[in-house]
């Protein structure tokens, strides 16, 4: 039987995969345009997705890491669009008793998003007022939510202490990263420029920020 | 205040911009390598990731379509690596009855891991034995989750009606995609050469095997 010819060698250990991951993400990847202070969380973004060349497309604020650090340290709730993103956390790394909330499928959100006149991710948004200040947002699916968000703070709503900002794909996504971008708002922020992005990259952003990287923890 | 002067225009309109963005991607991208039975299920890997070139990775058996299509009539079940995967699958799009399963959580899985020498999410694949035969199987992180079911149907264990293989990143991710496209089980498959890949592309390509697209409905 020809099934019984085949075997496969590969690396099995979990730590060794890790180590020789973020080892090969270290020697191929560009990260000389970001602080030292943001190495690990780009590595984890490239880890994320396989792609070396996320570098080139990220854009942060100065105050980020100290944002990131500040808000960690409170055990800030952490807020995402879609459940991919709040299941891509490492809960383990998070500060104990950091809260991560994910509000799309509260049975309230499809009146609000009718009333509205938008998507259902943008209208989880207005259940988060309660806890925002200072909060911790990851976007990684919808640009109108991003778009919603921002839309709040100008209207004089609760001001989040960092958003990472990762829609993907064609209708909005490049938008909605170019408004946070230019947000005059002084809300610290991480992004990728243009159509990539997504929730694996929305939850390394938040893994990479609360922990660094396995072999530094 | 400024905050006062700030607006956006965006499209709100959920129908609108899953309309516009399948236009997007039918008008940039190159489908033409494609059989056109998989069309709806390569613009739903672009849509989900943002990459027109996407299909110039894609490699498929030629028997794929028709076993995804004789899956989802039986209602089979769906077998996926991490929960980032079965979080990102339209639950509303599957057939009446088809039962999502991921055991990555299981409380037996760290025990199963340790014996094996092996990672948590390989090892959550022996959970799925007895459901196996003729299931979808969709992995989107898990290089050793790839290989690991790989070895167990070549040692005589169940075989799924296809492999959806989209393991991400720098260890052992293309290499298990590559054993996927040269297994020798004529098990049907779709997997995308390389380092890219992810949950939400394996979720994607659940979506658009399950359902083609939203416009299609």
């Amino acid at each position: 039987m020809v099934s019984e010819q085949v075997s496969y060698a590969y690396e099995k250990d979990p730590a060794a995969i890790y180590r020789q991951s973020f080892s090969i993400v270290r020697a191929e990847a560009d990260l000389s345009a970001l602080p030292s202070a943001l190495h690990p969380v780009a590595i984890r973004l490239i880890h994320a997705c396989g792609m070396i060349d996320v570098p080139q497309d990220l854009v942060w604020s100065g105050d980020l890491a100290d944002a990131a650090r500040s808000a960690f340290a409170r055990s800030a709730p952490v807020f995402c669009d879609v459940e991919m993103v709040a299941h891509g956390l490492i809960r383990s790394r998070l500060p104990i008793g950091s809260n991560v909330v994910c509000s799309l499928n509260d049975p309230r959100v499809p009146d609000i998003a009718q009333r509205l006149g938008t998507t259902r991710s943008a209208a989880a948004i207005d259940l988060w007022a309660d806890q925002l200040e200072g909060a911790v947002v990851a976007i990684g699916n919808a640009p109108t939510a991003l778009f919603h968000l921002l839309e709040n703070i100008a209207a004089g709503g609760p001001k989040p202490g960092l958003i990472l900002g990762f829609p993907v794909g064609f209708v909005g996504a490049a938008e909605s990263k170019e408004a946070l971008i230019a947000n005059p708002f002084d809300i610290p922020f991480l992004t990728i420029r243009g159509r990539r992005g997504g929730s694996a990259m929305a939850a390394a952003a938040v893994n990479g920020l609360a922990a660094g990287l396995p072999e530094e923890a």
